[in-house]
């Protein structure tokens, strides 16, 4: 019996055009996109598995999938034939042959996400500054105020690093998982106008990129303090966290496996 | 005789689908996309005067532009009111109150300009290269080789920087203007995949950033060496110059003025 030829692919997409990862019924996802591209490259039907979902509008410069190639191809052939045949808004970076135990999701050992906000120098009100944003960066950045208090930002960042229970921040459905996670860092990032949260982890719940963005960002703007972090941790209750942040603003920025 | 209310804009435009910054009939720029909606905003024609012209498909981040407020509307009002009119591929990021002898084209003192690559791990040929760029840099990104020699690529960014005759790189109309200019940085800034050049000076030529980029990446593909440049310079011959680079790569960084 011969071994399947597994592949692991580095995706990039702009999710804005695309309703998640998974696929769903008469809706554009990514995954069937890929699948439907393999598909129609090998002329059978191919499943691809991803690290993870991303949801709709959420983007990715690092997502990673794996697949059986049933071909054999070569990957510089299979990487021209996917880049000739996937759509713009979705690219292979990436193909690498892996070990047929290799597994997308199984065997990842860390994420990275990035929420991107503009702080905008925007004179108007709340609706004004949202539509501040660079066009360049409007697909990606979420307008902020330009006065948030990073250092509150930074103190309620370090609380949430570390082994919680993260129900507070968390979609979930309650009992689905475990919803203990190990965050490894929580980054403020600053280049001139444009502030980047950066967040490590083993994984994370449904939502909770997003509910952590909407935290720190209400401690930046001064309505939460970075005091009260380990208090909404403990209360275990998603109705005491602060709004969640709009998707555009989102990235999957890399999946680490170990080597 | 009252003073006129002069105003300076900073502007960012996605330049994807404008013909460039100047009015041109029948054609949509984003000095004309301006000029209407201050118009319309005041009832009366407005003149927009930018630093500068950005070609076809060239962004900007940081375009100057003046123009006289014949109502003298408050800085706030007016931002929100813009705001709320132009299109969403251009954006007023500040408005600010300047002297009635401000202008935005003579009164500069520097430009910055950003040529934006990624270095594509891609296994393909030139062409499955070219669109191996991460969907949400498509717009803004030229996909390059990933094994540029980025220490050549310096030695001859060296070479450009100072004043010199840049008729070689420039598409200017001979004896239109000067084709002596001061170029203060060429700078190559190295971001994971990403590669930036940007370029510091007086003022450009027309086309000669672009042609810039373009000798630069035919230096770090081995095409060229750095010890040709002053030579290149020299010959005022636009015919030696390697090929220009895409509009799309391109973007206006910021003006500067006296403070």
């Amino acid at each position: 019996m011969s071994e399947p030829c597994r592949r692991r692919l580095v995706l990039a997409y702009d999710g804005t055009d695309f309703a998640g990862w998974q696929v769903q019924p008469d809706r554009r996802s990514v995954q069937g996109t890929v699948q439907a591209a393999l598909g129609q490259l090998f002329g059978e039907t191919v499943n691809v598995q991803g690290s993870g979902r991303t949801d709709a509008g959420v983007h990715a410069l690092g997502q990673v999938a794996h697949f059986d190639d049933p071909k054999g191809w070569p990957l510089d052939r299979l990487q021209g034939a996917l880049g000739g045949s996937l759509p713009a808004d979705v690219r292979v970076l990436r193909v690498d042959d892996v070990p047929a135990d290799f597994h997308a999701l199984r065997s990842a050992r860390r994420k990275s996400y990035v929420y991107q906000f503009w702080r905008s120098p925007h004179l108007g009100g709340k609706r004004a500054l949202l539509s501040s944003v660079p066009p360049l960066l409007r697909r990606t950045h979420l307008a902020c105020r330009s006065d948030l208090d990073l250092n509150a930002m930074r103190r309620a960042a370090g609380a949430l690093r570390g082994t919680h229970d993260f129900t507070t921040l968390s979609k979930s459905m309650p009992g689905w998982r475990s919803t203990i996670k190990r965050v490894d860092a929580v980054r403020l990032l600053q280049d001139r106008h444009v502030l980047r949260l950066v967040v490590t982890g083993e994984g994370f719940l449904y939502g909770m990129v997003r509910l952590m963005a909407g935290l720190l960002l209400a401690v930046g703007e001064g309505a939460r303090s970075p005091d009260e972090v380990p208090a909404l941790l403990e209360a275990r209750d998603r109705a005491l966290a602060p709004a969640s942040l709009p998707a555009h603003g989102l990235l999957l920025w890399r999946v680490d496996y170990p080597k």
